[in-house]
């Protein structure tokens, strides 16, 4: 459906466009709970997923895109959509080539006790992980695997950013992301669920392959300077350890993630056979 | 060892710096078969390794950092090493902190008919890779797990340019890297060696938790944007899928090669046992 009218704005000073830009600031995101989606392939899979989206601004450079006029003509109804100058648009977003859209969206809070309910949970958790590269590529690869939520810890990258945006390939519409400044609040909800906490750690006493990973589990992986917190590794039922065969010290943290988490997948696909 | 003697450049017009600054474009790379190494860790762990290194340019800037006063005065004595203005240092490097450093090495080229001896062979080959990033990351996991060589098939990204070699975090001087123009080389290798080929595919028939990962092997990852392509498809022993439960396309190329490396290094570990 075309959307029932397209609002003209040429002007750098106009308060939206202000708004827009200030968005691209972790601090405003967090603010106003919206975030910055750039880009024709982003900006439908948002859409086809549902994500809120408060209004659309197209430069008439999205029209020379591959499906960008067909975008234009199927976009929802109610959303309010504004054609903008491109040398505008390209203000807007990071990207250097930002495709002539940009869309605001609504941050979905998820809470965690929305998942009490939830049988054979698959948490996974980020304790201040800070690369948005890794974070895209952990997003995508959670989503994947069928991870039921993730759980960031206070002082982890936004997850907002662009950069962590497009790394996701769209799986941060699919997968709930809950942001806790406090670990007491996905701590108390795992020990009162029975979630077994398995944290990734250099000096694991188990090797990754052993644990049964059954039921309600939380995988636990950490900044990549300095692994998961010590409190953490205190707290997790089992500290598993990737075999490190060669001459690195370590590996990548979004490697890791995607390793203890199709681990896990294998061990809960095979249990179903 | 201090270094018997440090040279004093100071002019942008020296050929010595023009040689270097061509080494940031694949095409002198290749036609010099050298390559720069950016910034203290990287440099002293090709030391450290034995990476045959031309020469080292660095700036006063080194010694501000941790560790750099050290570094110079225990560079091996046989080393040419050249002190440079700092702005000219930053104007050889892609690096945004090149850290005062810079040395050139050399390529080493390995021929796979070196590890015809190898038993229990175990190859990476990346089909055409594109991305730097990925590629590098591919390499440090690669080491991490035991790999004992990765072929690149022609087209792939060059191994050498400073996005991949920062990414490999020093792997890349610890493991063979063989580049091949043409796939007879590696195919005909593999097929007088009985190394077994299990190619990733998102329509692969053989979930890749199922095979039997001993003797020599081969997993072959593909183009991000293509996969394997159809040839390397239809020779290979297996196409394995690793399965995605959620609402993605695929994995991350460097995720889904982790993910069947670790199975294969699984496997043969506890073999042994």
């Amino acid at each position: 459906m075309r959307p029932l009218s397209i609002n003209i704005i040429t002007s750098e000073s106009n308060s939206m466009i202000k708004h827009v830009k200030s968005l691209s600031i972790k601090k405003y995101r967090e603010k106003h709970r919206q975030f910055l989606i750039e880009g024709l392939r982003m900006v439908d899979e948002a859409i086809r997923h549902g994500v809120p989206l408060e209004y659309l601004l197209y430069s008439d450079h999205l029209r020379e895109i591959n499906g960008g006029s067909e975008m234009l003509k199927e976009l929802p109804e109610n959303l309010q959509v504004y054609n903008i100058p491109d040398k505008l648009l390209r203000q807007l977003t990071d990207t250097e080539t930002p495709q002539g859209l940009v869309a605001v969206a609504k941050m979905q809070d998820t809470n965690i006790s929305e998942l009490r309910a939830k049988e054979n949970l698959f948490l996974l958790v980020l304790d201040r992980l800070q690369d948005p590269g890794n974070m895209g590529t952990i997003v995508r690869t959670a989503e994947a695997a069928g991870v039921d939520a993730i759980v960031l810890t206070k002082g982890s990258v936004d997850p907002y950013n662009s950069k962590t945006l497009r790394a996701t390939m769209g799986a941060i519409f699919h997968i709930p992301i809950i942001q806790c400044n406090d670990d007491r609040q996905w701590l108390d909800f795992v020990k009162e669920k029975g979630v077994r906490i398995f944290a990734s750690g250099l000096k694991g006493s188990v090797d990754y392959c052993k644990p049964s990973y059954e039921g309600n589990i939380a995988i636990v992986i950490g900044n990549e300077a300095n692994g998961v917190s010590e409190e953490l590794l205190n707290l997790a039922d089992s500290v598993v350890k990737i075999p490190i065969l060669g001459r690195v010290e370590s590996l990548n943290a979004s490697i890791a993630a995607a390793i203890l988490i199709y681990k896990a997948v294998e061990f809960r696909r095979f249990l179903k056979d």
